[in-house]
C-alpha cells in the first residue's frame, strides 16, 4: 500500500524593519553578520507572507516554491541551506521513532503569497524565509524553538532570522566559526510597548540600486569608516536600544534608531565606488521628521532608511496626529491612507500650514516622490493558520 | 610737518580646493583643525582675489573693508585677529628702525575684488584672507615667509592658510595648544605637475545648507565615526597623497580624493541631525565620473565636493576631452563654456552617445541642475602687482 497523503501546514511571518541595522557579513555563505542588529516586528495585519509547506510521497518532482503565482528557483545555495537544515533534523526525529512517515524523503512543494506588492522595495526575503523556515518546521513537526529555527532562516536571508519573533528582536552577531550562536532573540515582547506605529512612505526610485548583498560586501572591503561601526558603534547602540525598549524611552529609541540609520548610510557613502540608497526625496523626509521634533521639542518621531529610498517612520500612538497627521496633510490623495490605519488618523491641517511657510520645497519634493504610504504597528511573530494555499491534492490554491 | 602719504600694497591671492578635507576645529578660537589637509591651487587667471591695503596718518576713520564694491564688518574676531598680529609684526620692525614710518599706528582701508561670482558658493573666504594678509604683509614690508603668514591667514579662514602657497599644498595640523605649529607647507609646486586641470560645476542650490562652521562643530561633536576620520583615516590618506603627488600619480590622486571626499560627506550624513551637502545633481555627476573611469579602465578624472552641491573634477590635461569634453557633450549650452578654456575644450560626441543609451537619466538630472562651469587648472600662489584698487588719495578706484 503506498501512502498518498498530502502534509501540508501554513503559517504567516512578519516583516521587520531594524532600527540598528545590519550591514555586513563575515561569512557571506553562512550570512554571519559583522555587528549585532535590531529590529521591530510589523503587523502582519499589514504585511505579511503566507506560505504553505507541503510533501509526500507521490510528488514526482523536484522541490518546488511558487510565489505570487511565479515558479521560484530553489537551487540557489541560501534556500537550499534551509531545505538542507530542516530535513536534517526531520531526518533526526524520524530515526528516533521509525513509525512516524519519512517525510523528510519526500519532495516539498512550497507555496507564499505577500499581502503587499513586491514593487513596493520591501524588504520581502526577510518574511519570504522566516515564513518558509515555520513552514516546513511545522510541517516536519520540529520541536525547534524560534531562536533555533531563527540559526536556519538566517542562512536563507540574514535579517529573517528576526522575523521569526514579534515585537521588539535582537540578532546576535554570535563569534562561533559555523554560525550556531548567530541567533534571534526576543529583547521584548510586542505587548511590552503596544503602541509603537510605523508610517511608511513608498518612494518612487528611478532604478533599483546596488543590491543590499553585494552592497555590503563591497563596504566591508573598502570602507575607511566601516571597523569603528561594526567593533565600537554598535555594540553601544545595541545595550542603549535594549535599555531604551526595556524603559519604553521612546525619546531613546528614536534618537538612536535615526542616528544608526544615518551611521549606516554613512558607511555606504564612505564605500568605493560610493553607494547612494536615500535620494532628495528620502532627505525631504528627515527634514520634515526633524520639523516634526523641533515643534513637538522632544523626539516623537524617528526615521530609518533600509537599503532603499523608503523611509520607515517610527512613533507613538497617542502623537499619531502630530506624525502620520502631518504627513497626511502633506502628501495628500496617495495609496494608503484609504485603509482602515490610514482612514483612522487625523488629517494636521493646523500644522501643515507652519510647514508651508517654513519648508514649502521640502513638501513639496515629498509630496511629488512619495507613491503610496503604508500604516502599521508593532506585531506578532509567525502564527500557524489554518488557510492552506494548497489544496489536499497538493495543488496550489488560486 | 605732518605726513600726508596714502602707503599701498596690491596682491592677488588664489582660490584652492582640498583633496584631503579640512573638517573639524579642535580649536575654534584659533582655527586649529583635528586632521591636516591638502588642496590644489587653482589657477589665479580663472579664479582669484585682488586686494590692495592701504593706510595713512591722514585716514581719519576706523580699519575699514571693501569688497565687491560693499562695505564689510571688520570688527569679527577672525579678521581682527590678523590685523592684531600682522601689525604686531610691524611693530616689532618699528621698534628696530626707528627711522621708518609707524604704520602700524595708521588706520588699514583695504579694497577686495574678486573675478568671480560670490553667488557661485565657491569657497572665496580662502582667496579673500590669503588676499588680505598677503597685501598688508607687502604693505608692512614684513620679512615674513609664505608659512608665516599662513599661521596668521589660518585665524581668518581656516582654509586661507593653504592659498599662501601655489601648486599642492599642505596644511598640517600641529600640535601646538597657541597654534604656532598649525601652518601650510609647499608640496610640490605647480611647475611639478603642471598638467593637473579642475573643471567645476556649480550646481543651483535651493537653498544654503549648514555653514561649514557650524556643520563641522557638530560634526566633532556628534558623529560616532568622525574620531576614525580624523585619528586614523586622514594621517594615511595625507601620506597616500603626498607620495602620489610626488610620483605624479594621478590613479592614486584620484582615488584617494574621491574616497576622502566620500569619508567628510559621510561624517556629515552621520552627523546629528545629519548635513546633506550633496544633492541628486551631485551624485549624478559622480556617477558620469565613474562612467568616464569605467570606460578608461582607469582613473582619470576624480571628483570631489566641499560643503555644497558643486563638483569639482580634478583631471590631466591629456584626458581633456575624454572629462570636460563629455561634460561639454552632456549640459550643453551653459554659462563657462564661452571662456577661453571652455572654447578649446573638445565636445566629447562618441563617448556622449554611449552615455545616452546607458545613463540618459543620470545626464539629463546634470544638465537641469548645472547651472555653469567654471574651467581651471593648477596654479600659482598669491603675486605682487601693481594694478592698485586704491589711489594715491586713498580712495576707491571703482
Amino acid at each position: 500500500m503506498s501512502d498518498n497523503k498530502v502534509y501540508r501546514a501554513s503559517t504567516t511571518a512578519p516583516v521587520n524593519i531594524a532600527v540598528i541595522k545590519y550591514w555586513g557579513k563575515r561569512d557571506p555563505k553562512l550570512n554571519l553578520p559583522t555587528n549585532s542588529s535590531l529590529s521591530v516586528t510589523l503587523s502582519q495585519s499589514d504585511l505579511r507572507t503566507h506560505t504553505t509547506a507541503s510533501c509526500s510521497p507521490k510528488f514526482t518532482y523536484e522541490d518546488s516554491l511558487l510565489l505570487n503565482g511565479s515558479p521560484q528557483d530553489v537551487s540557489g545555495a541560501r534556500t537550499q541551506a534551509c531545505f538542507r537544515e530542516l530535513r536534517a533534523l526531520r531526518k533526526k526525529i524520524e530515526a528516533e521513532n521509525p513509525s512516524i512517515p519519512p517525510l523528510s524523503t519526500y519532495p516539498l512543494n512550497i507555496v507564499s503569497e505577500n499581502n503587499f506588492p513586491t514593487a513596493a522595495g520591501l524588504a520581502s526575503s526577510a518574511a519570504g524565509f522566516a515564513a518558509l523556515v515555520r513552514a516546513i518546521a511545522d510541517l516536519y513537526e520540529l520541536p525547534s524553538s524560534p531562536t533555533e529555527l531563527s540559526r536556519i532562516a538566517r542562512q536563507g536571508s540574514g535579517s529573517a532570522c528576526r522575523s521569526l519573533f514579534g515585537g521588539y528582536v535582537g540578532w546576535e552577531m554570535g563569534s562561533a566559526v559555523d554560525g550556531s550562536d548567530s541567533v534571534a532573540y526576543e529583547v521584548a515582547p510586542a505587548s511590552h510597548w503596544p503602541n509603537m506605529r510605523a508610517l511608511i512612505l513608498v518612494v518612487s526610485a528611478a532604478k533599483k540600486g546596488v543590491s543590499s548583498t553585494t552592497g555590503m560586501q563591497t563596504t566591508v572591503a573598502t570602507s575607511a569608516l566601516f571597523p569603528a561601526r561594526a567593533n565600537e558603534v554598535v555594540p553601544r547602540r545595541m545595550k542603549e536600544m535594549e535599555k531604551a525598549i526595556a524603559a519604553k524611552d521612546f525619546e531613546t529609541f528614536g534618537k538612536v534608531t535615526m542616528r544608526d540609520s544615518n551611521g549606516f548610510h554613512a558607511t555606504c557613502l564612505d564605500t568605493e565606488p560610493p553607494i547612494f540608497y536615500m535620494n532628495d526625496v528620502s532627505r525631504a523626509a528627515i527634514r520634515i521628521v526633524e520639523g516634526i521634533n523641533n515643534a513637538a521639542g522632544k523626539t516623537i518621531a524617528a526615521y530609518t532608511f533600509d537599503a532603499g529610498p523608503n523611509a520607515v517612520i517610527y512613533y507613538l500612538e497617542e502623537n499619531e496626529k502630530a506624525v502620520a497627521g502631518l504627513f497626511k496633510a502633506m502628501l495628500g490623495a496617495k495609496e494608503g491612507w484609504g485603509g482602515n490605519r490610514g482612514v483612522a488618523v487625523p488629517v494636521n491641517d493646523e500644522a501643515m500650514v507652519k510647514v508651508e511657510s517654513h519648508a514649502a520645497a521640502v513638501a513639496t519634493t515629498l509630496k511629488e516622490g512619495v507613491s503610496r504610504v503604508i500604516l502599521t504597528s508593532v506585531g506578532e511573530g509567525p502564527m500557524k493558520t489554518k488557510d492552506s494555499l494548497i489544496d489536499e491534492a497538493g495543488e496550489a490554491i488560486h
